[in-house]
């Protein structure tokens, strides 16, 4: 069973819009066992989008189309659908209605007609109701194969691809049985990692593939297996896991399917039912971010200190001015001590600190570009590790950002 | 002058990585005036490749490819182009150096034969060197068409489409002349911005499009334009710019190509020469973090508390308890009282605060989840705002950033 997954939008080929919109959908196909074959990102152009159709058509079931559904002009993918079908575009009833409640309950201004416009449909399609936009999605069938075309605003298609497109397609099909696991390490390069794990890899089942997906000093392993026998596949894919494990124990920090390193280590607090704060100086609020973009993070996550400023660190953290005199402000000296007042301050069991220069110029130092330290301190130690890592500024933020997590795992995993 | 860029991967088809790489190819070949006519992504699959680079080169006279260069086993990119081009992989001394003088002076461990193999290449490509990688770049030219094919980590493919890429196309190729400029706007709908600016909409001449692009809160406005005649084309932009821009004044905050919102009210804070700190509770850190995304931010920002829990309120930012049992955490007079603290603690012109329950479960309030105040304090006036930014925790958060830029620039435009 395969899919193609059409994008449509000028935006995403002059590159003003990333487009998530797929990855969100081909993670969603592959857990319920359909392989995506192709992406293709096509013109707001009516031919363009006709030949892409065709070509999906033919190496597909199931084709799905994002984007081009607004209330706006720059729309064509609703004709051109119409088209494709030799279908005519008709007012739907129970759309146009959704939209009206919409607008009374939600929106509160006045309902234009552009609006209005959005629950015209091709006569052929089922209207897939989205509870949260005026654009509702469309499944069509034809030959066995389906096409569905929704909206291209994130939170609105992912609504519908979970609420609606997974339970009918999985209604429709009988889908194989598909895999993943990713591993997720830290630590070690990808090259080397190949080389440590060759005779493992070399010795994998043909049905179960390995591929290294390396960014920002982590690297992630992923096994992906396919088989008609769910119980084999399930049973190999994790006896091939432990055989792998003790290989990698000193770089391993966990699997993909528990989150990122933020979530996992967040569990990790709440289990130990401890606290932490931050102090951050070059990551700037990017440590406390990601703490707090996991749901529940205030089981843990007391708060911080953004210490930006030289000035900053000297009256609200309580960093001596001697000390950042001696040392300057990019030491080892002065990131144990943002560690150990904050600490003290928030009465918390761990404090991760950082300072550093992330560029383009320096700035209250006279510290490499890239240099950066990290402190954890806890109620019985504190230490820093210096690193360099470069000097791109939003790579140097997100590897600090990386490494103080890591830092951080390795210490609550102390015992 | 059209281009095609295709990426290579199975980690994009089964949504474990986000493409971002082709947006930034797309933008930089739109910039020196190429249309992208397609994007798309196959498997790690010769047949699929192959296939792929014929259908690219029936459309486009230049054809991009990223990813499937790594130095691990799951790379077939080069061999399927060898194939491609009827050629053979030899080694390339000029590489093979590179890789060697990276591995003495940065990696600092063993250079393995994997890593040496990555000096191998179709003998009639011409190599781009990757400053920042070992996995070289390719150029390769065929009826006077050109081949590029990069490695797919985003730094390293970046550097060589800037430094290599775009000034041999541009030695190559006469390009004709193309302009983009984005105009953002926050506070207005979709539909409500197109119905007001309907007729000037109809009235662009016919080489001008328009196209809305909606997200958070915010709705940009992308103007195309695509003319022999550069003179023409820009003189007729900009006057249609600025017939626009009295019906929308209320909503423009600033230009696309001056960067994002957290670029603009920094360049406005940098020329008042005014400071700014921040005090953030559900936002979590992800106002200073945007901020300090921003290069040549320590000019204005000194930093900040993150005050996520109660305590941290109390203890921290000095709120007067009586006020949080009073009124609640989440309440107008509490996120007052953090801006006006923060103003007076850090010394700034300019403190925002934001407290409020981003979900998925009620924390210390009985607030609705969805609800954020937002307030700005500035030496001579304090104020908040109250909003409800629904129920999906990720986008609570990003729309409370987003509005608290807004709120201040516009504090920061009032004189």
């Amino acid at each position: 069973m395969q899919a193609e997954i059409i994008t449509i939008g000028d935006e995403i080929l002059i590159g003003q819009v990333v487009d998530t919109n797929s990855a969100f959908i081909s993670k969603t196909l592959n857990k319920i066992g359909v392989s995506v074959y192709q992406i293709t990102s096509v013109q707001d152009d009516k031919d363009h989008i006709l030949k892409a159709l065709q070509e999906a058509e033919s190496n597909a079931n199931i084709i799905i189309i994002t984007g081009g559904l607004g209330p706006t002009k720059d729309d064509i993918t609703k004709n051109t659908i119409a088209e494709y079908f030799n279908d005519k575009l008709v007012v739907d009833e129970a759309v146009l209605k959704n939209i009206e409640q919409l607008w009374e309950n939600h929106i509160k201004k006045p309902l234009l007609q552009v609006n209005k416009d959005q629950a015209l449909m091709p006569s052929k399609a089922q209207a897939l109701m989205n509870i949260y936009g005026s654009a509702p999605g469309m499944w069509l069938e034809k030959n066995n194969k389906v096409f569905v075309s929704l909206p291209g605003v994130p939170f609105e298609m992912k609504a519908l691809i979970d609420n609606e497109v997974v339970p009918r397609l999985r209604s429709k099909f009988n889908f194989p049985f598909i895999k993943h696991k990713t591993l997720l390490t830290y630590g070690l390069g990808e090259s080397s990692l190949a080389d440590r794990i060759e005779v493992w890899e070399d010795n994998l089942p043909s049905y179960i593939k390995l591929a290294y997906l390396p960014n920002l000093g982590k690297v992630r392993l992923r096994l992906s297996g396919k088989h008609t026998d769910r119980t084999l596949l399930e049973t190999e894919m994790e006896q091939q896991i432990q055989q792998l494990l003790p290989q990698i124990e000193d770089v391993f920090f966990g699997y993909e399917e528990d989150g990122n390193i933020e979530a996992i280590v967040g569990k990790l607090l709440a289990k130990e039912e401890k606290t932490i704060a931050i102090a951050e100086s070059c990551t700037g609020g990017k440590i406390a971010e990601s703490i707090t973009s996991v749901a529940g993070a205030s089981a843990y996550f007391k708060g911080g200190i953004v210490s930006y400023a030289t000035e900053t660190k000297i009256n609200i953290l309580g960093i001596n001015k001697h000390v950042i005199d001696n040392y300057s402000v990019v030491s080892a000296e002065v990131v144990e001590a943002m560690a150990t007042s904050t600490l003290k301050k928030f009465n918390v069991d761990y404090a991760i600190a950082t300072t550093g220069n992330a560029g383009p110029t320096k700035g209250d130092s006279n510290a490499e570009i890239g240099t950066v330290f990290i402190a954890i301190a806890t109620k019985n130690n504190v230490y820093s590790e210096k690193f360099n890592f470069g000097n791109h500024r939003i790579k140097v933020i997100n590897k600090a950002v990386n490494k103080a997590f890591e830092m951080l795992q390795k210490e609550i995993l102390k015992k």
